[in-house]
């Protein structure tokens, strides 16, 4: 299965391809989307539009695993970030590509087995489990990445939840 | 000048196209895209792209007017709302159409000459200003017509105060 995790932003997006057999997890790609801060919003969500179709074009991933949001900062960033997040889930559904949400607790719990850990424990975590060398930059590529290991991380489990609700 | 008024939103867009000479306007099209309620809504989001794209290609309008977001409501659904206005601003820049946003205050003081007037009131003005027969439903499309035409009213009086900053 290939994952593609995706940081959601308008300045900045970050993203990671991962592919796994469901034990071991392999980075492909990751890198970061930035668009130019004085163009309008309307031009910078289609900078993302674009970039994000070459990027799924190019290495087809199975399931995009992107961060669900919550406003409990700036409010106008906000309404930014939203914005950018739904070109970034329409852009998914419009090249087929399935759409899981995670919360940072999720993230966390998955990556570090801790869902109030730092920030810099789920970069040096996801560092080591795709056996970089160096840890990933932006912080945004490597919470892309970090999504892309936590979906690879919950969806054995999910499947196997989906058995037991099945059997039950 | 052909604008197109948008009302955002992901379960109901309201649109509206109306032509104008600068004094006098008329209604071109409306209606209302739709979404299924329960699909997920990278579905929703996909589908008003698909269905705006449409529009925008069969009506070519030189500018988008659409609503400026405010969270003064729900959260859950602010965030899903900014998620499709996103998509729609997107749409339009992708497509080469000029993006203008007006506050609800603008379009009421715009439209029925008064910021804290009723929802119809401007309905009823809208209906007026535009000659239709009957009020334009539901109200996501009258509040698109009303988007559109305040646009119309706006644009002679900014090109006259860019002339004005030119001149001194």
């Amino acid at each position: 299965m290939t994952i593609l995790g995706i940081d959601p932003g308008f300045a900045i997006v970050g993203w990671g391809v991962i592919s796994t057999d469901g034990t071991k997890h392999k980075a492909v790609a990751y890198g970061a989307v930035t668009t130019p801060a004085h163009s309008p919003m309307e031009a910078r969500l289609l900078a993302v539009f674009r970039e994000l179709e070459q990027i799924i074009e190019k290495y087809r991933p199975d399931v995009m695993s992107v961060e669900e949001l919550f406003f409990n900062t700036n409010i106008t960033t906000g309404i930014r970030v939203a914005e950018a997040r739904g070109v970034i889930i329409m852009c998914a559904e419009k090249h087929g590509v399935a759409v899981r949400e995670y919360t940072p607790l999720q993230v966390k719990q998955a990556v570090v087995g801790y869902g109030r850990a730092e920030k810099s424990q789920v970069i040096s975590m996801v560092t080591r489990i795709l056996g970089l060398g160096t840890p990933p930059k932006p912080d945004d590529t490597a919470d892309a990445l970090a999504l892309a290991v936590c979906h690879a991380h919950a969806a054995p489990s999910r499947l196997a939840s989906y058995y037991d609700r099945k059997d039950g």
